[in-house]
This record gives structure tokens, sequence and C-alpha cells, in this order.
């Protein structure tokens, strides 16, 4: 959408104060069915999510404990600095606590980048099909979006390369990337910082960092002293299992950071999330377990979707797309009127492809059972 | 501050690429100090905060109840709809579901409708003194900021009627007023909505709407038929006891929230912060008597003030404003030393005042001892 639009007949009258057209157009995020919506829409009582790539565990018994201390005294707004949570996290990257920005969610952070250093009318540079969020903030802030498709399902990098002009100011590199589950390797990543002008800020969003095994990914905290344009977002929604808490964070050059603190709101991370993710990062033993498992229903996976002769993406995350070779909106939609949340990933651009988050061994049992009904009815 | 002040070469330098000057010294918001804070920066033991007008209270048992039962799904996305939080709100305060958003706080809301509405160079009008976050969030947005005097600490809504130019885009109305404790009249704010354009929005934010007992305080949320140009703000920060949750929320006609809907993070509202306020909704009574004693303690502190001869200024809230009559960034870290958390007036342009909230009948005793004392030898 150009970013300058003119506001049309029809929105002035609806909003005589005025509204920017790009604005009272935009597509808003389309999230995951929650189980509840599902259950009450459709009647069901067995309802199993595959479709926000969610940690499907509950907080480890010590994160519980923090959070049970905690939920007597949120008469008291939360600490604004994340004081504790900061200092372990610091200790636990390697990092200064000046060096961290907590959002309410990773999203937060993506969000509060674009509002500090994107203006109106420039370009931000994002990978196609990519998390969606990036599309969606750049377009609030007004800047203008150039998506490069994925190569195979992986970072066409080059191309993004040659898609910066004198007006890009932010690229964004999911990496892993959500939906394809593919990564840039270390070497990748220090080649295109390399090319890329130290005035373009370079966003790496490592929201599945915790599931990644592969010893070429990147140690991106390492590379923020050589380039100061550089920013990491992480978060505790995924493996850690605090989704519902929404807590994220990003990682940069302190004087960087000081400009996403000063538009953040000052009390955006509530007390429960700081009491639970500072809880996390000293139980990481649970947290390991949880990797392992999932790595191991991956391969199981993998070894059903080729029995079946499913073609499907290889994948370094909790999530994995699968062509279906038929209509995914029609398979997604026959999976939920069998209790099984999964993305239809049509709205992606891959109209036969879904996306489905590794979970459960229970929960994957019954969406390859329901899956094999589906296909063998189509 | 100027909307549009060029990068000045030290923040060239600082940024390679580009931040806005004005959010490069944008003076972000002061929040009271955290009790563990100032516990652990001053090696107290015995703390009490009445800086940020929280409740003294934590939640209800069926509060707590809700959230027990909440905590070990956060392995889950929240609704990013507030389905059940959303409905019974609606019911509860007599409007349709899609008038209403929801917010990380209420904050999050002034923030959300200012980047909605606010475009770069335009004007803001606002009290001063008056809640900071007015000001620093149109300042973030480029918004020049009126700011017109309150007048016998009540809002001078003549003065801000003038202050109003072809530019005006929004106008902050706290009702009650946060640091004054005042509030504008139905009456009052009937004929300021009749004088003022329906090309601008007016902005009534009512965060401590639950305090306040005068038969004239206006039912902001029936004049939503006739402004269209009206936004209501609320919170489960302060009476409700949730401030450590947050959660607050928006209340206008549904083309307004729609927009508004749209800018918001798909996730903004965690998911115990939606059952603790579906859980306070249903437990009124509980709140009820809460109300009750804040406003026999509120009328313990007058007795007390006049006693000692401070003059202060009346309330319809949980928070007043008093009269040191000496300087009150001395009295307020004097009384910070001994464990007492109150908020220096100084920055608000009241040099000689603090701000206080009315807490349990023990916190508001040892702060007047611990006032009594250090103005004693003052």
């Amino acid at each position: 959408m150009p970013p300058f639009m003119a506001m049309t007949e029809e929105t002035k009258k609806k909003y005589p104060f005025g509204v920017k057209e790009r604005i009272a157009r935009l597509e808003p995020y389309r999230p995951g069915k929650p189980i509840d919506e599902v259950k009450r829409e459709l009647g069901l009582k067995d309802v199993i999510k595959l479709a926000s790539n969610e940690s499907p565990y509950g907080p480890s018994p010590k994160v519980l404990q923090a959070m049970r201390q905690t939920i007597k005294q949120v008469n008291r707004y939360p600490d604004g600095g994340c004081f504790y949570l900061r200092d372990a996290l610091a200790k636990h990257l390697g990092v200064e606590p000046n060096q961290l920005i907590f959002g309410n969610g990773s999203d937060e952070v993506i969000v509060t980048a674009l509002r500090a250093f994107v203006q109106e009318g420039e370009e931000v540079v994002i990978a196609k099909p990519s998390f969606l969020i990036y599309e969606i903030a750049s377009c609030v802030v007004g800047a203008q979006v150039k998506a490069i498709p994925l190569k195979d399902f992986q970072y066409d990098l080059e191309g993004m390369k040659k898609a910066v002009s004198p007006k890009t100011k932010m690229i964004f590199i999911g990496n892993p990337d959500n939906p394809a589950g593919s990564y840039v390797s270390q070497k990748q990543l220090e080649n295109f910082l390399n090319e890329i002008s130290s005035q373009i800020l370079v966003f790496v969003d490592e929201a599945y960092f915790e599931y990644v095994q592969a010893a070429d990914y990147p140690d991106t905290i390492t590379l923020l002293s050589k380039y100061p344009n550089l920013i990491i977002a992480r978060t505790f929604s995924k493996m850690y299992g605090l989704a519902g808490l929404r807590v994220g964070f990003g990682i940069a050059r302190s004087e960087v950071i000081d400009i996403l603190n000063r538009l953040r709101e000052p009390f955006n991370v509530n007390s429960i999330a700081q009491a639970a993710a500072l809880a996390c990062l000293k139980d990481q033993a649970y947290y390991r377990r949880i990797a392992k498992e999932i790595e191991e229903q991956r391969k199981f996976l993998y070894q059903s979707f080729e029995k079946m002769g499913l073609s499907f993406v290889k994948t370094v995350t909790n999530f994995l797309l699968i062509d279906v070779k038929t209509k995914s909106d029609e398979v997604s939609c026959r999976l939920l009127k069998k209790g099984v949340i999964v993305r239809d990933m049509a709205f992606w651009g891959l109209p036969t492809f879904i996306r489905v988050t590794i979970g459960a061994p229970s929960e994957n049992r019954k969406f390859l059972r329901v899956l094999k009904e589906i296909l063998k009815s189509a």
C-alpha cells in the first residue's frame, strides 16, 4: 500500500477527525484460533492446537512457583526497568544490562524499532513469506515494503541485497524463518552484514533460537561489536512456554537500546511475566529436555510424512510446512472440524501448504491420524 | 520540542541509520520507585509505597483463584480478542462488545489513539500538570503540545478551548485529573463537547473512575451516542488492583475502536490479566468495600493535615496533593530515606507539593508520623 495514499470520501465521512488511509485499510494480523474459540464455535470437546508454534508443555514447577508467589502482589506496578530479569538475562547472554530491551512479547520490540528508526516513505526489506508482523508494522509507520520471495524455502539474501535502495532503512531476517523453518548460517549472515551499509538497520528475529541445533547457526550476539546496525530479538513465548504472559526482548548496542527504551510504555512487561521469565532462566535443564523431546518428535513426523508420501520442508524449529498437494484451506478447515487447529498457508501465498507446530506425542499422533483420513477422502 | 527539529551532528554520529531528534531527546516517563528498588538501594527493610496511586490491597480471593487456574496454561497465546472479558465488560458497561479496545494498561490505549489519529506537526491540547504520558506520547508522534495550566487545581476548559487551532487534533481530559485529584462535571464536559468541532478527538481518561462518588461526575458513556469524537479510557490498574498485570481499556464508537484494534499488537493483553479482570467484574462487592475504606482514610488524612496546619487539594480519587511549604524534593527525599515513597511534584511545576496515594490505615499512619518528624526539623 502506498504510504501517502489520500483519504477516500468514505473514510473522511466515517472519520471526520481524519485517519491515514493506509491505516483505515490495514489488514490486521490473523492469529491462530484459540482452543476455547474452536470448542465454542464448533461445539467440540477435544481440541488440539498446532497453529501458533507454542510449547505443548506448561511452565516448569519452579516457574509455576515463581508465578504463584507473584500473583498476590499484582496491585503494585511492575518494575518498569525489569531489574532482576535484566540482570540475570544479561549474565546468561554475556551482554551488558543496558544492551537489553524487554517487550510485551518480542513483537513489541519489532514495532518499537520501526517506530524509532523508520520514517514515512522510507523502505523496509523483508522475505516472503515471513512473519506477518514485519509487513503489518512497517505499513503502520508508513514504510514501503519490498518483499523478496524465498528460494527453495531459504532466504534469498542476494535478492534482498539487490532490493536495497537509498531509501532502505531496515531489513528483517527471521532466523530461523517463520513459516519456512529454515535458517541463515553464520557465514551467510556475516557476508550479508559486510555488504550492507551501516546506515541500514538489520533486525534479526531469533524467536526460535532455543530450538536450533545446527552447528553453523549464527552466534549473532558476538556480531554486535562489529555491526552497530544490528538488532536481535528473542522471546520467552516459544521454547520457554510463556506465550500467554507476553515477554520478549531485544539485544543491541546500548545506544540503540536507549532509543527503544524511550519509546516503550513505562510498564510494558507485567510482574508475573518478569518473575516467570527469571525462573525460566534458572531452570535450563527443564527446557533442554523439552527441546530434546521436540527434536525426537520432529524425526517421528518426518518419518510419518515420508511413509504417507507427503513432501515437507525440513525445519530447525518446532513447526514445519507440509505440502498437502490439494487446497490447503479445505484441508485446514476439515482438520479444524475434527478438533485439530493448524495454519493454512494460502494467505502466505502457499495455497497447498499447511504449517503445523510439533506438539506433544499424543497431539502429533492425533494430527497424523486425522490428516490421513482427510487426505484419503480428498 | 519542535516536531521537525533536524538531527544534530552528535545524533548523526551516534545513529548512522538516523533517528528523529525529538526522539533522541525525549525525556522518558519517570515511574514511582518500586519498593524492591528502594529496599535494595537504601538498605531498608520496611518500605511503603504511596507514589503510584496503587491499591494497597491485593486481588480478592476469587480473583486470585482465577489467576491460579490460568498460570498453568501460559504456554498458549492469550485470546487476542479478549472474548470472555470483552463480553462481560460490555454487559457491565452497557455498550456493544465492538465499542471496546483492551490495552496493556490504559496508557497503551492513549498511545494507540495518538498513533492512529495524530500526525506529525498537528497539535494536542492538554492540561498542566496532568498525566505525563499525554505529553510524552504526543511528542513521540511528532505533535506540538499546548499545555494549559490548571486554575486552582481545576481544568481551565475555557483556556483549553481557546488553545484550539485548525491544527488541533486531540484534547486530553484526565477526569479525575492526575495529579490534582479534581474533576470536570457532567455539565462542564457537555458544554465543552458542544463547543469543540467534531473534527477534534476528545480523549477522556477516567483511570480513577471507580473512586469517584460525586453526584455531578459525568456519565461519559452515555455521551458517546451524541459525540462521535469521544474516546474514554479506564483501567483495572487502580481500584481493581491489577496494576502489575497491565490491563486497561478504551470505550468509543465502533468505527474508532476498529482503527485502534488495527494498530494494537495482536496479543497485547496477557492471559492472566484477562482472567483476573474478568473475575474482578464478577466480584464487585469486594471492590466497593475497598472504595469505602479509601473514602474513610481520605477523611482521616484531611483531618490529620488540618491538625498539622498543612494545606492540601481536596480529591475525589485515592491520591492527593499536599503543600509542604518547603522544597518538595527535599521532603520526598527524606521520606524515602525513612522508607516512605511519595511523588515529588517539582518536576510537574509544583516545587512545594508532594503527591501521596491513600494507602491502608497503617501505611497512612506511618506516612503522617514520618512527615511530622521531617517538617518539625525542616
